[in-house]
Order: C-alpha cells, then structure tokens, then sequence
C-alpha cells in the first residue's frame, strides 16, 4: 500500500472508530450489539465500493422518496427488504429447524389488522372477483396433534392481482380471519390467485427496473396461523405450475408451499354448496412447532 | 459446527445467493456493483446480530418514522446518515489527499437552494439573533493563487441554535451567498455561532437517548465554495473553545477547521462601521484544489 492510500485508510479507519465508540455506552446490551454490527458493516459498504458523494445523494433521495410514497396502506420499506431478500433472510434466521413443520415465508406489505371474521366455510373473497377457490386443511402440532381453535388469518389479491387495499383506504375484500375447528380441519371459499406485480411505481420499482429485474411474484395465498403455546406461523401457499415459481421478485417460494390447485366444473362442492361457475380447491395442512419443541 | 446449524448457514446462505444472482444482470456495472455489496453487508449483518423478527419490524417502523417526519425542511435521512457517521466517512473517502488544501466536513440537512445573494461585506445575518460576527479571509488555490469570482455559500444557526429553516418553512435568515474580490478576498457579517442540538424530537433523537449519545453540534458555520476548474468545498468554521468540540453529534470536527473567534467592544470594525453593540471575528482562509491537481 503506498503511503497515500495508507494515510487515507487511516483517516477513514478514524471516523469509523469514532463511531464505534459513540455507540459503546448504549444502555441496552442487545441494542450495542446490533448498533456496532451495524456501523461495522455499513461503514465496510461504503469503504469497499467507495462510495461518491453523488450516490450518498442519490441514496438519500431514494429513502425520501420510500418514506413519503409510503402510508397506511402502501409500505414501500417493506417492499425494499423484501426486493433486497432481507425479510426473507430474517424468516430463515429465526425458522426453528423443526422437521415436519411448515416452512414459512415473507409477510409482505399487505396485511391489515382489522380484516373481519368470516365462519368457518365461510367466503373470504367478500366480493373480491376471481375463479371460486375452496381451500381446505388441517392445523395440527408437528406431534400430529390437532390444533382445534387456532386462528387462521387469510389474505390474497383478486383475479386482477390486486389487494383490496391497493383500490382504496377503506376497500375490504379477500381477506378475513376465521377459527379452525375442534379437531384442527379448516374450509373456506377465496379467489384462486393469480400472479401479480408488486407495486413498482416507486423507487423499489425503479430499482427493479434499473437491475433488469421484474416486479412479478407467483400467485399465493398469505396465511397467518395463531395459537396459544405456538410459535405464529407466518407462511403462503403457492400455486403449482405458476410461471413465476422460480422468479419471484421477493424470493418468497419454497418447495414444501407449492400446491396443486385443482379444476372443477359447475357443480356440488366438498361443502354441499354448488356453484354455479367453475371453480378450483386447494388442500393443505398447517404444521406448527409447539413452544415446547423449540 | 453441528449438523443442525450448518444446514441452517446453508439455508440463510441459499437466501443470499439468489438475491446476488438477481442483481446480475444489472446493465449498469456501477450500479451493479454498488447493490452486489449492498446485499452481501446487508445480509452479513442480519446473519452476524442473527437479526430477529421483531427487530426487523422495529427497522421498519423506525424508517417509516424518519420518512415522515421528513419534508422540504427536515431530513431526518441525513440526520441518520450524520449520526452513524456514514457522511463524514463518505466526505473521508472522497477527500482529496491534497496537503494545503482545506478539510471537508458534513454537509448538513438545513442547506436550501433558494438563499439570497448579499453583496461582498453585506450582512448574511438578515435578522437572525446574535452577537454580530465579522468573518473574512481568502479563497485561493492550493498553488497560492486567488480565486476571484468564487461563489461562497454560507448557513448557519441563530443564537437560539435555530436555522431559519425549524422557525417556518419560508422564513429565510442567516444565509446567503455572495461573490468574493477579485482577489480571492471575502468578508460578510453574520452572527457568531453557537452550539445546538441536532433535532432530536424524531426517531434520530429516539436512537441517540436510547444509546446514551448528546444531540449537541459544536458551534460552527457552514460554507459551501464554487469555482470552475476547482473542487466544490464543503466545509464548516467551528468555534475554538466550544464544550462539544470532542462531543460533535455527527463526528464533523477536524482540529484544522477550528478557528479563535475574537471579541470587541462596540466601536470601529475592519469595514469602517461602527457595531453598536459588541462583536466578533473570525478569519479563515478558504483553499481550494484545482481540477488539474486531482
């Protein structure tokens, strides 16, 4: 190393160090650690790319542009860790590594806490307009235990591959939350899902854009499994043969939640109704890990 | 390492690696290569802290917060950016080694593009509160040569440690440019800074309580100088003396840019007027690198 560019190391080692030592006292052990990790690793980022003052700019502008596209009902920093495969990261670090239980994925930017109940075998789709989709299943303990009164929260995009809540504010349809049964069985009516592009009319779409990258996810089916004594189950299902399986933009598909979606005509339905459209259904089985076993 | 945590490292490294191949085939190669780094320092720090779920919703909410709070007149991105130190360390990568030349410092969030032109000795003040402060010197080269014409911009607080800027969004005050002398030589009346507090009632100043750290800035003015054929200079004058000199908030200090204020009775000043009131000098000399020395 010549002796500029030591010299230079040194001064930029120096800020970095400052920093460190600034954060040294934080109160809370845990709140230092993530703190010094990361000043560590941003400072490596900016150091190893050598970053310009114009990209810090840019960098700025885009985090202003995030915050204020960003409401209610859009959360473009969650896009962002999601297109970055952060939120998938952080689903892989903390997924205890229990065989048989069901793998979990993203939550992605679109769930709301208010959705309404809906009983069980009730219709989820509230409205929302797509090919009638009959999902079914069992909640059960990785034990095989049945998991009779967990909660199972359920949100998806219509035919159009649009949330409820990216029409308006107060939109609500497919989604809704219903209690499983006794012996951990579950039915309900939805739309079957379709592929759809996440919201790239921002700056996370521009990224994409820039990188060459698309904005498409594979149709799913969001679930959010809640039960005492349970660690919450945040996972979807996806729909097998989905040209977008292996390109999702938030890297959110995992074998084990690919789902054969079957095809029906009009006709009697599992639950006796009988629709008078064709329509499709989907099985499966929700396996948690019991706060015992982890 | 047992068989259960390197499959888990297998897993979270699987995640990082279809993130990095989706930023590939980004056709800008800066760009690319900005992002690649971005995702592996990103995802090394999750992977260090083994970030967990709820931290990561608390990152979300903490830049959803900064967003917000963010308008034309606040930029709590760059007040984060200060704060980590990620600015200073960025001004350090891109400084010029240049021995003569004067030390960059933070650029700041309160910079406004629309500042008023004063005439060369005319007050930058404009009503802003404080002790009246007579500031001059040279823009040169670092060869020695005056740089006549030179844009000086100029910011600073008031007494209070307010920019016009936190009073009201079209109160304009304590800013301002002007040309300098054919010469190289500026001078302007301004208001002898003062240390002040970063704002601090957002979730900056959430992050700087929780790690024990002051939102204090040792009394400073800020320039900003223009000059084809040369390097813009972004810089601060600190006051010698100042209580946060070792304690700056955004880690802006270099010894080299801390110069003696001194102080007079009312009476004559350099300029033939005669302050009614006691005031203050500064002289700094302002030097420049030329394109050709870079």
């Amino acid at each position: 190393m010549s002796r500029e560019l030591a010299a230079a190391a040194g001064r930029e080692q120096a800020v970095t160090d400052k920093v460190l030592a600034s954060f040294a006292g934080t109160a809370d052990s845990r709140l230092r650690e993530v703190m010094l990790s990361l000043v560590r690793h941003l400072h490596a980022f900016a150091r190893d790319v050598r970053l310009s003052e114009q990209e810090w700019e840019t960098a700025i502008e885009f985090l202003t542009r995030a915050g204020h596209i960003t409401d209610d009902r859009r959360q473009e920093f969650i896009l962002l860790s999601d297109v970055l495969g952060l939120s998938m990261l952080t689903v892989a670090i903390n997924e205890p590594a229990e065989p048989g239980a069901t793998e979990a994925t993203v939550f992605g930017p679109f769930y709301v806490d208010d959705a309404p109940e809906v009983p069980l075998g009730g219709d989820v789709a509230r409205g929302a307009v797509g090919t009638p989709c009959y999902v079914s299943g069992q909640v059960r303990s990785v034990d095989g235990t049945p998991i009779g009164g967990a909660l199972l929260h359920v949100w998806g995009a219509d035919d159009d591959g649009f949330y409820d809540v990216q029409y308006s504010a107060d939109h609500s349809a497919g989604r809704g939350w219903l209690r499983v049964a006794p012996d951990g069985t579950y039915r309900f009516w939805t739309v079957l899902p379709t592929p759809y592009p996440i919201p790239h009319d921002g700056p996370v779409g521009d990224l994409l854009t820039a990188a060459g990258r698309g904005p498409m996810r594979p149709a799913h089916l969001h679930f959010k499994v809640v039960s005492p004594d349970h660690r919450t189950l945040i996972t979807h299902i996806f729909v097998a043969g989905d040209p977008y399986l292996q390109d999702d933009a938030v890297f959110g598909v995992k074998d084990s939640l690919v789902v054969a979606a079957e095809h029906h005509r009009a006709g009697p339905a599992p639950d006796g109704s009988h629709p008078r459209e064709s329509w499709a259904s989907m099985h499966f089985d929700l396996v948690l890990v019991s706060d015992e076993d982890r």
